[in-house]
């Protein structure tokens, strides 16, 4: 029966060469070619059943996307809310998405340097065990292939729910060097945003008063150039806060000084 | 009333030059001096009641402690817990610890260039508005200034239970280009450190289920030459350890193996 099962997932993903993509390494470096277009390539590393590849890549007509797991079923969960997804705009098949079932740890098999402009990492495993931190997606082995595989515009976003694997991660992005930004310890402290696509775990564990945790890393040349624009500059205050801010300090100023003056005169 | 007290804690704090600067600025340039000795100099800006400086002096001999705060009535209680610390270890007078009362938007009237080795900043204020971000200790206008007055060894300790001071300091630290390392979302996970010491703050809202947030900042250029000693490795492993993962790995490979191999002969 588990055997049957299993036969008949394949199949199914077999069926749907359009949008599943069952051994991705014969198109490294020629991703473009598959799209059949020159636009950026985003990509999840462990979609899970597709949630946010689905969603993002609805929204963002001007990039291509592939989604990436390595287990059938979950490819074929996704390859249904893909297409779900993408149906509400008249597409029977997504026009700007792949999904690949493959292994992280082979990801230079799959993509030739500088092939791709974004890693989406949501809700990545864990391992919460020490030992088991080589398998934590933002090691820093896993950085220096992410490196590798991104372009000079390149990314990564990152988000979990995991306090833990938040913290390591931090520390490794920044044992490894790299430039971190928009960092946020609530993602959704302000509210939900939007315009913020939330994968499955994102949506379960919302309201339930788990922080969401997120960080970008800017990687590549022309996005460490752009970085003024790319962060999101937590001190920034409008022209009217810095008059408000002004005239309540003035305030208090004239307040000490009142003070110190009657206690001169005491 | 009000003011003979106010004078009552000025006369306290005028009867002990030898632990309590009342104008520090008289000193810039020549705190070994008056140390009477070439130590490193660690400060502490905002030491409230002084319970940190004061036990960090006494377990850190080697090193020269100046505890600041603006507040007359914060550094006469800051004297008293100083005295009591170092009473235990019999000295009526701290020797290596000297408590100034300054605001710290003044640090570089009362420190020359590099004359500091480390800034603790251990639960500033928070001041959660917006429009007062510039107020913030770890606003990128102070870091500016703890970079010039921090020496080739310089680094900054930075603690705090505000996730959102916490949030806003990363985005600070990773915007001003700052190597941070060492960073804690959760600072007691994992039970209490024996080593370490805590502030009032710390020890008020411990058990209270409440996240102690820390991170270690590298600037000097010596001390970021000696980075991969002062950073913690989250993701190292024991030799002990990895060998227990690679005979885990090699027991998933088999079973791999052998389920694919059942599959082939279905």
């Amino acid at each position: 029966m588990r055997l049957r099962g299993r036969k008949g997932i394949r199949e199914n993903l077999e069926a749907q060469p359009e949008l599943v993509v069952l051994e991705p390494e014969q198109y490294k470096g020629r991703w473009a070619e598959l799209f059949g277009n020159d636009r950026p390539i985003y990509v999840e590393l462990g979609m899970g059943k597709g949630r946010f590849i689905s969603g993002t890549s609805v929204r963002n007509p001007e990039a291509n996307f592939i989604g990436i797991d390595m287990y059938d079923e979950l490819v074929r969960r996704a390859s249904e809310k893909a297409r779900a997804a993408w149906s509400e705009l008249g597409h029977e098949t997504p026009p700007s998405l792949m999904l690949a079932r493959a292994n992280v740890e082979k990801l230079e098999d799959i993509f030739a340097p500088g092939e791709l402009e974004r890693i989406y990492l949501n809700f990545s495993d864990p391992w919460p065990k020490k030992k088991h931190a080589r398998r934590r997606l933002t090691h820093p082995r896993f950085l220096e292939m992410y490196k590798r595989v991104l372009n000079t515009d390149g990314q990564i976003h990152f988000k979990t729910d995991s306090e833990t694997l938040f913290e390591f991660s931090l520390n490794s992005f920044a044992d490894s060097g790299l430039q971190m930004t928009n960092i946020s310890l609530n993602l959704h402290r302000d509210g939900i945003n939007e315009e913020h696509v939330m994968t499955e775990y994102e949506h379960k564990f919302m309201g339930k008063g788990m922080n969401i945790h997120r960080c970008e890393v800017v990687i590549g040349e022309r996005a460490l150039e752009r970085y003024d624009e790319i962060r999101m500059e937590p001190y920034r205050i409008s022209p009217d806060e810095r008059a408000a801010l002004a005239a309540e300090e003035a305030e208090e100023l004239l307040q000490v000084s009142a003070s110190e003056k009657s206690e001169s005169e005491d």
